[in-house]
């Protein structure tokens, strides 16, 4: 299978619809609505009181976020009513599309039901069990799906197998009827720290990806540099790199990577006249966020 | 012509050699010794006191830089008196090799002749003048030579006009009997600001002349980032980018561009272990210079 050049993936919100593309320009999907390591999302998602989670909605949004990730997943709570009641909330408050990150499928049932609009569904793997779990929803509610080129032998250390388990899932999906443009695949970058390749791996997974299959790549950047110093540096470098190699969406903390992510864009001549970054600039430097000294 | 393979460029201090080449790890040239837009350089290069010359020096090698850029050209000083002066204190002080930083052959020359090693020419372009001047010094003291693809009518803006020039300047030093493996290609990065496709020319330069030419590639990465904000966002950026496209040795300021220049080479499996990053980065900790919050 050769792609006849590169697909284009559409998510949209109730107001606004998002066209993930090589040839756009690099689309953030915001991922600090998610309880994993923040003691504080945890306590709110549990207290049921959920304004703080509209507050980091807006400001990923200003951050320069087009799609916000929505993870829920925190133990002893009913995750289809609480994903489903969060869901409903920002469909409220922001237009951004969003990005339902569960692998329950009752909860991701659930949410879906609620949804107007296409979302994403984040995401389903080459596992056996989780294709069968989730290509269904993506089918019958007319999703998009992040897709994990892993299986059950968990993350193959080559780019080869990468491929072999992303082909996999294109077929499996095809054959549910749902289209390849509608799977981003994640090239899973794993740490420097503990595998010198690891980034060449996933650059390597993302270019052929984009040359071979022309679908969308996504990230979660952070993984890169786990276990080393000045974390934030790497993770910057590999957002570069990995967008020139073809990461068309990545899941980043804005406030943190998006200067980066908009800067490869602005240096691979995506953004005329920069204006993009330079409006983003303005617009977290009047909310006190410019990196800027 | 099409190169057979990538070259190497050696260069020497007295008692330390560099070797510049696709297949190793990033070589950095320090810029902070040239007096421009910086008052205290310009002071002191005045007073003749040259200390500060020298901790300079010692400063960017612990930041990483692995050769050193000298430039003392400010007015009304005689030029080839205080370069031959601050190169002779600097091989006293330092192994790294030098980088002679003038367009002044009379200086160039003096210069030359008091060095013990293989230095590099900071440097020679297209134009006619610049060839007949610094291509007989670059074969007669047997130096490397970094060359500007520009000529008489200014930078091209074309990745194809540059390539036309480099293509003159490395038969035009192989009449003189210079070997193409001695002249290093500046990709010549301008700003963003001015010209959306600034980044994109400069990147693609690169990736030729590695790809075409097989020949080594420098940049001065700040021009790129002149007139936006969070201009060193863009300039590590752009170095990434730069690193994958073929850039083996930019000249840049190590203290702000050091991490981002590591961790490209981290990220692209050059760095096992990520020893050299995390070398550095006990480095800078201990002289108060990571960015580590």
């Amino acid at each position: 299978m050769k792609a006849e050049g590169t697909m284009e993936t559409r998510v949209s919100g109730l107001r606004k619809e998002v066209i993930i593309s090589h040839n756009r320009q690099t689309i953030m999907i915001g991922e600090r609505i998610n309880p994993t390591g923040k003691k504080k999302l945890a306590q709110v998602l549990k207290s049921g009181d959920l304004r703080f989670i509209v507050e980091e909605a807006h400001a990923q949004i200003i951050e320069g976020a087009d799609i916000l990730d929505v993870n829920v997943g925190i133990p002893e709570i009913d995750e289809a009513a609480l994903l489903t009641e969060t869901i409903e909330l920002l469909m409220s408050e922001v237009d951004a599309p969003l990005c339902f990150d569960s692998v329950n499928p009752v909860a991701l049932e659930a949410a879906l039901k609620a949804y107007r609009g296409k979302p994403l569904i984040n995401s389903v793997s080459g596992e056996e069990k989780s294709m069968k779990t989730i290509l269904p929803l993506v089918k019958e509610y007319n999703t998009a799906v992040i897709a994990l080129p892993m299986d059950e032998k968990g993350i193959p250390q080559s780019t080869e197998k990468r491929m072999e388990i992303s082909y996999k899932i294109v077929e499996q999906a095809g054959l549910l009827g749902i289209p390849a443009e509608d799977i981003i695949i994640d090239c899973l970058a794993l740490s420097v720290a503990t595998d010198s390749k690891a980034g060449l791996v996933a650059l390597e997974t993302t270019r052929r990806i984009r040359d071979d299959l022309g679908l969308n790549v996504t990230v979660g950047a952070s993984n890169i540099s786990f276990g080393m110093p000045e974390r934030q540096v790497i993770d910057a470098g590999f957002l570069s790199l990995a967008v020139l190699s073809g990461l068309t969406c990545p899941i980043v903390d804005p406030g943190k990577m998006g200067p980066a992510i908009l800067a490869a864009d602005l240096l691979l001549g995506r953004d005329r006249y920069g204006s993009r970054y330079l409006k983003n600039h303005r617009l977290r430097k009047k909310s006190g966020k410019s990196t800027e000294v």
